[in-house]
């Protein structure tokens, strides 16, 4: 495989998700941070007029206007189609800073602790994501392909993009612990890469856990579209566990519970995210599975 | 005193708070939970174009434009501000279905519990605040005297106002567990006031702890009024707890501790409150004070 030449540090893809936001300019205000010898660090704040409103979004979701067709179709004119084709045009293929990797910093209000979410299964994502893991153990591995015919996500412009997402925070807030350990999984990519450009890779196991997303799950809804229900307590924050055939998920607003009525044990993560509710997603089933990473 | 005749709870004073919005929505649809052989029960939902588009407010915060002088203001013209004429003219002083009793339903991002915030220390609001604490010990007092010259909150509109602050729950999500405990806080204020009415007070205890506001603390912030820190990991959550003097409060982002130089004890509240990185507030110091309540 080529080196990495370009490497870019995405925060604030969704405007209210600080801790990527804070940490694009932490870098920016120290960018000795993140360069190193080997290649080309850059930072990019993708959304700043959502950032400006503290909103996710302007118009619509920037993490879902990067399919290749939307990129080259100038009848869509949202701020967020815009803005997308001027970061495809900067990082993406042939552009004016084409890069070959990019992490889109996310936060969310689910239990997610630090999660890498790769849509793709490429052996040097896979390779980086066990040694993150080997890092630190509490990393979680989400592999979730996207639904539409291509992929929509920013990280999706450059040959090996993947998303950091961590939680649980509340939109519009700040948590320390998970802004430090976030930023110190960043220098740890970036020692990856720099390893790796070096001809001295770093070891990483040959198997990998991975969660891979099977499905979403909606909330209940009535016919006018509203919920009818909420995350079950004994759901609310347990990304990632265990969830086993009639154990409850929801609790309606009258206090009766609804099971689980799958048939195998599954592990639910995006538990109770806010952004999910108006996407008809009260959480993603996910089973662990076993990969190599060579 | 006066019995008390018509009672309003209301909910999505801001629009992402869902707590308040939902519980309202449900008795909207089974009135009967809410009514009550001596007074009349009203519900309200105070911003919906705000609960539409999934934020706290469409122009500016609704839980500021009820000082008399605002609401008298022909000139003052967002979309807010009309809205609180309307609800004046509904259920304040002299209004079409003019209530005694309000209740303001709203959730914070800071583990605020359940807290019962007053603004005003009268008898009967301490003494349904004490049967509150009687009936759910993990209730909290919380008393906040208004800034501003004249009382700004929807609350100040009736006669015996208060509100209610849950959490922690992020915006635009619910919580299930924090949602029924709200719910059976409504069910006790009903039971209090019904008594009341019925001239067979339920008993409370002659002193209620109470937590009064002193200050509020800005984060640190540059020349721009950018933030420079985080709320330390230390305090995060910690809300009602025993801050002493000399222990951290913020982390920087580059990981310097500041620490709380005050020269004495406080229990700070609405620690990392989301709203309130707007309006230049970290937290509220608040002292526990002990007072009659009759």
């Amino acid at each position: 495989m080529n080196k990495i030449k370009r490497l870019v540090i995405v925060g604030g893809t969704h405007g209210n998700e600080l801790t990527g936001i804070y940490l694009v300019k932490k870098f920016e205000r120290s960018p000795q941070l993140i360069q190193r010898s080997s290649f080309e660090t850059c930072t990019l704040l993708a959304n700043p007029k959502a950032y400006e409103i503290g909103k996710r979004f302007v118009d619509t979701d920037l993490n879902r206007c990067f399919q290749r067709q939307d990129l080259h179709n100038l009848n869509l004119s949202s701020y967020e189609a815009q803005r997308a084709k001027v970061i495809y045009q900067t990082y993406g293929t042939k552009g004016t800073l084409e890069a070959n990797l990019m992490i889109d910093l996310h936060s969310s209000t689910s239990n997610m602790g630090l999660t890498i979410i790769l849509a793709r299964q490429l052996p040097y994502n896979l390779q980086l994501a066990a040694y993150l893991t080997s890092v630190n153990p509490n990393v979680k591995i989400l592999y979730s392909e996207p639904q539409t015919l291509e992929n929509p996500y920013l990280d999706s412009i450059c040959e090996f993009g993947c998303s950091i997402e961590v939680g649980a925070v509340a939109q519009g807030t700040l948590n320390a612990t998970l802004f430090q350990q976030t930023e110190e999984l960043i220098y740890a990519i970036l020692d990856y890469v720099e390893a790796y450009n070096k001809e001295t890779p770093l070891r990483v196991q040959d198997t990998l856990m991975v969660y891979q997303s099977i499905r979403t799950i909606d909330y209940p809804r009535n016919a006018t579209g509203e919920i009818q229900a909420m995350i079950h307590p004994r759901l609310q924050f347990q990304d990632y566990q265990a969830l086993h055939p009639g154990e409850p998920i929801f609790l309606t607003f009258d206090g009766e519970e609804i099971v689980y009525e799958g048939d195998k044990v599954v592990y639910p993560v995006f538990i109770n995210e806010a952004a999910y509710y108006e996407k008809g997603i009260a959480m993603f089933m996910t089973l662990p599975i076993e990969i190599a990473t060579i």
